[in-house]
Order: structure tokens, then C-alpha cells, then sequence
């Protein structure tokens, strides 16, 4: 995390840009798989240049693993700190977790498939990122539930649902499909607020009050109407 | 797939043995680090007995691969053979995939984290086995719509959403936490089925059929002054 800040600002931007090499390589074909030549490559950059920013595969893969946890992190600050009602702030937390998986789909592949392999710092470091991230959002639920804005499901797990139907984007979006990353999230925003079962009256405790209501102001109306039904037949 | 079938029941059941050894070594340690002496050991088996079974660490996560999909497709295919309601069915389909991830925790963790490193032949049949499977969920979600069971949302960001929220559990679920696989499902069910909005009137259809009654109501209300008040203005 402090590399890039003691770097000048071309020695920075060499090593962004061998991190993204690094993040596609091992996204295509598996970290396993990818190799430091072909990574130089991609980088445009010779294997030794290569050398001078990193000292081998597992660190680019350490590095991709820092950056991808820094960028959700800060996203996340950004959004809670903003205060608004909890429904609001979990559809920006829906929106920005469908666009960051599909902006850095190489980067978050790895991040998911990698984290087992991680060097043992490292994948502590993740562990602990990303319980804070949970938590984070776990204390937006709870706050919506108190305020009585979200129905009292365990906090805990609509965040692993929230985040799992989000996540999971890594592992069938495709940046050319029909869909566009804000489509995807205004479906996933409507289907975690609402559900996808279609309204039926009568199988809501709302449906059934409105039904009843309904028949008792029909009787009403009736018994409004009757008198002048009864002068018309009189007449 | 075949090779179970063409072995006498003993072998079998070793062999059986290994492939749960391999998956909860390469669960445990990644694909990478996981060692093949590491896993006969596991399996209370020699190395060279091992040997006599499968032939490298990539058979391995062949087989662990192929028992995985096996699985799932077994399952599904129960399913939706019964030939429910669509809203059954997708519960049913939720606490399958909920149990099955909590289950087999170890498959699943290598089956989702190693896809991107499996050899080309393996591959290439997972993917077709998980697009068989996405499509098969898919048809359930297009008819329940097809049928007004279902809103008509985008049937496979319904199927992701759903997998992805299920799936996600590889990444978080602990045998030993305070929910069991089935409150699990229960939970996951009622949000994907009705969302975690609470309900509030004039938010939804409902709030619709609200302001409609207190129209009525409102002149049900002014019929049955205006002729009192007509008779209080002329006493």
C-alpha cells in the first residue's frame, strides 16, 4: 500500500500499469498459469525492467490484491459517510459493487479465486479488510431495521446475500453483453428491496385489509344508493 | 465420470476417500500449495498407493471437479422434474444449492476458486455443465413469469442474483456458526421472494389501492353531509 506513495509519479505509473498486466494475465488464464515473461509483455516492458519494480509473481499478485481492497474500501467509506437513509445508502452500495466487479473484472477474479494461495501476511491483511467491509455494511442494515426502513431480517446475512448476488458478477458478466453494468444493478437494487414474487392481493396482510375494505365500502355505497333506488321503484 | 463406474465397490470407495482428501486439501491450502504427499496422508493412504489411483495433482482436481458438477446436476434435474409452481421450485433450488455449498464446502471452494486453472478438456465441460445448469433455473424463472407467479424481471439476473447469493456462502459460511444451512435458506428465500424494504403504504400497488379507497371514502363522506348540512342552513 505504501509502494506507489514513495514512487515519483512515471515510476508510479510503470507499476500501475504492470499491476493491470499482471491483474488481465492472471484473470485469463489462472495466476498458476500466467508467467512473468508473459506479464513484461503485456506491460510492453522487458523482463528486467519488470524486475525493477517486482521481485516476483507472488508479489504482483499481493500488489493486485492491496490495490483491489483499497478501491473497495474507499468506495464504501465515500458512500456510508454520506449519511442518507439505509435504503438509499445500500443502492449506491448495490450500484458501486456492480460497477467496480465489472470495471475491474480481471482484478477481481483473481482477488476471489487467489485468496486461499495468498502468502500468510497478506491473506490476513485481506481477511481483516474484508470482515470490515462486512461489518460496515452490516451496521447500515441494522440502523435501517432500527429505524424501521428495512424488515428485521438477520443483518448479517442480507449483507452476504446483498454482496453474493453483487459479487458474483465475476463469474458470468461479460463486458460486451446485453446488459449494462447500471441495468444490472437497477435489477439487483429492485430484486433485493422487493423480491421477485409478483403482487397477488390477498397474499399480503396489506391485500387482505385493502380487500376487506373494499367490500365493506361497496356495502356502503350500496346502502348510500338504496334509498334513491327505492323512491325510483316507488315512483 | 466413468472411472467410478468401472471399478469394483472397494476401490471406489477408496478412491472415494482420496478425492474428499484432495478437496479438503486443496480447500484448505490452495490448489498450489496442496501437496499430493499431503493428501495421501490425509487419506491414510501411502503415496504409492496414491499413485495407483490417480497420476498427478491435476487428475486430481479433475475428479474433484467432475464429482462437483455430478452433484449439482443431479440434484437440479430432482427438482425441477417435480414440476411445480415456479416460486417452489426456485425455493427448493435455493435450499438445495444452500445445503450442497454448506455440505461440501472444500469442493466447492476449489471448484469456484481453480475453474479459470483447470485443463482445456475440463474446462470446457464445466462450462457447458454450469450454461445447462444457469438455463435450466432460467427456464423455471421465464415460466413463473410467463404465468404471473413471478415479476417480470430479466430471467437470468433473477438466476445469478440467486446463484450468487447461494453460492457466495463458499466465501463466508463456518459449520460451526449460530445458522444452520436450512434458517440459511429460509432467510435467502424470504429475501429474494419479498425484498428487505418494509412495507410502507403509497410505496407500492398497495399504497395505489389505498389512495383510491380514501377517494372514495372522501365522497362517500361528502354525500353523506351535504344533505345534513343543506338541512342545518335552513333551520
Amino acid at each position: 500500500m505504501s509502494r506507489d506513495a514513495t514512487l515519483p509519479p512515471t515510476r508510479a505509473a510503470v507499476l500501475d500499469e504492470i499491476v493491470r498486466a499482471a491483474a488481465a494475465a492472471f484473470g485469463e488464464v489462472g495466476y498458476r498459469t500466467a508467467t512473468l515473461d508473459a506479464i513484461a509483455e503485456r506491460a510492453g516492458l522487458s523482463k528486467v525492467t519488470l524486475y525493477r519494480y517486482v521481485s516476483s509473481k507472488e508479489d504482483l499478485l499481493s500488489l493486485v490484491v492491496e490495490r483491489t481492497i483499497a478501491t473497495f474500501r474507499t468506495g464504501l467509506r465515500e458512500i456510508v459517510e454520506e449519511r442518507r437513509p439505509a435504503e438509499e445508502t445500500l443502492r449506491r452500495i448495490v450500484r458501486f459493487q456492480v460497477r467496480l466487479l465489472a470495471e475491474n473484472l480481471a482484478f477481481l477474479t483473481v482477488f476471489f479465486a487467489e485468496e486461499s494461495g495468498l502468502p500468510a501476511p497478506m491473506a490476513a491483511q485481506a481477511a481483516r479488510a474484508k470482515r470490515e467491509y462486512d461489518r460496515t455494511i452490516e451496521r447500515v442494515v441494522r440502523e435501517g431495521i432500527e429505524a424501521g426502513r428495512l424488515r428485521p431480517l438477520p443483518p448479517m446475512l442480507v449483507v452476504f446475500g446483498l454482496l453474493g448476488m453483487c459479487n458474483w458478477l465475476h463469474k458470468w458478466y461479460r463486458p460486451q453483453g446485453a446488459l449494462s453494468p447500471e441495468q444490472i444493478a437497477d435489477v439487483f437494487v429492485d430484486l433485493l428491496e422487493r423480491g421477485y414474487l409478483a403482487d397477488r392481493p390477498g397474499a399480503s396482510r396489506d391485500g387482505d385489509a385493502l380487500t376487506r375494505i373494499d367490500k365493506r365500502l361497496g356495502r356502503l355505497e350500496a346502502a348510500m344508493a338504496a334509498p334513491r333506488r327505492r323512491r325510483t321503484r316507488r315512483s
